[in-house]
């Protein structure tokens, strides 16, 4: 309930219609399979089933595993934000952005209380480094992890004071699921 | 500084040096090596890079991305217990458990106010099947991150209330290196 209908004259009601299936909706492998036939990735690797995984449950609110088309919608217009970013740090199309690019790339997606300090900036990349490069497909799904807790701590953080009292299991089920 | 220094004669300390290398602490693809070698995960699937960077996520408290000798230790045990477990249940040794066998699992891992809701553990699942079946990667990078953010919880939740103020940036710090 509450969003409206989709569009029947929407471009990407067909495309994502024929992706669902029977169910109308995208589960992990099904979005895998369909943001590499659409080229996504370019001449980057395609995203890896994990990263696919995460992108689901960072829109996933019901929990249901899967994605309606509004959440399709919403993930592209994210993705090609992402993309942009990380096409413009990776000038020599090595694929691979440097550890001092990605942090400017992070700071560049937070504002006032909602930007991290330069020992959580450090562990992050710590994280999703390979080889001391980060790689496009651990770049979105770092994105992609950090919006969703974003997200998460901002719906709880009611008076935007920058700081959440959690329940042990709440603070499980907004972590885990992503 | 803390941990006193690795006995000589502990038979896992060559072990350990052969894997580690100059540096003298294992990474993520220095531990999948090593579990892949040392046959850790029998006939099943071996641990993918992003089980043992989680692996590492969850230990590596001082943020270098990198595991010294009592960290490899202390996982070693962990791992230990987690494979058992999905052995008693994965009894026809497909290598995959059942939602339910994932629950029970889960549930037994957890004790008093640190046990997580039907809820909780539905979106769990949700988040590591495969075709409705959780394989045993994925079975042990949710019981590596399920344990990690118990434990960043827990050393905040000095009273043992079962709830935690956190500050955005500690939140970030706590949830995304895992
Ligand atoms: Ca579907
Ligand atoms: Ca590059
Ligand atoms: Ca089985």
């Amino acid at each position: 309930f509450g969003a409206p209908p989709p569009a029947a004259n929407d471009p990407m009601w067909g495309y994502f219609t024929a992706i669902a299936g029977q169910d109308g909706e995208i589960d992990a492998e099904e979005l895998q399979r369909c943001l590499t036939q659409a080229g996504f990735t370019g001449s980057y690797t395609p995203f890896s089933l994990e990263t696919c995984r995460i992108m689901i449950g960072m829109l996933d609110r019901d929990f249901t595993g899967k994605m309606g088309f509004n959440e399709f919608k919403d993930l592209f217009v994210a993705l090609n934000g992402w993309k942009q970013n990380f096409m413009m740090f990776d000038q020599d199309r090595s694929g691979t952005v440097e550890p001092h690019e990605m942090s400017q790339a992070i700071n560049s997606m937070g504002e006032d209380r909602y930007r991290v300090s330069p020992q959580t900036l450090n562990a992050i990349i710590k994280r999703y480094n390979k080889g001391g490069r980060i790689y496009f497909d651990d770049y979105v799904a770092c994105c992609v992890r950090l919006r969703g807790l974003t997200e998460s701590f901002r719906r709880r953080d009611t008076m935007q004071q920058g700081s959440v009292t959690f329940q042990y299991d709440d603070f499980i089920l907004s972590t885990m699921a992503i």
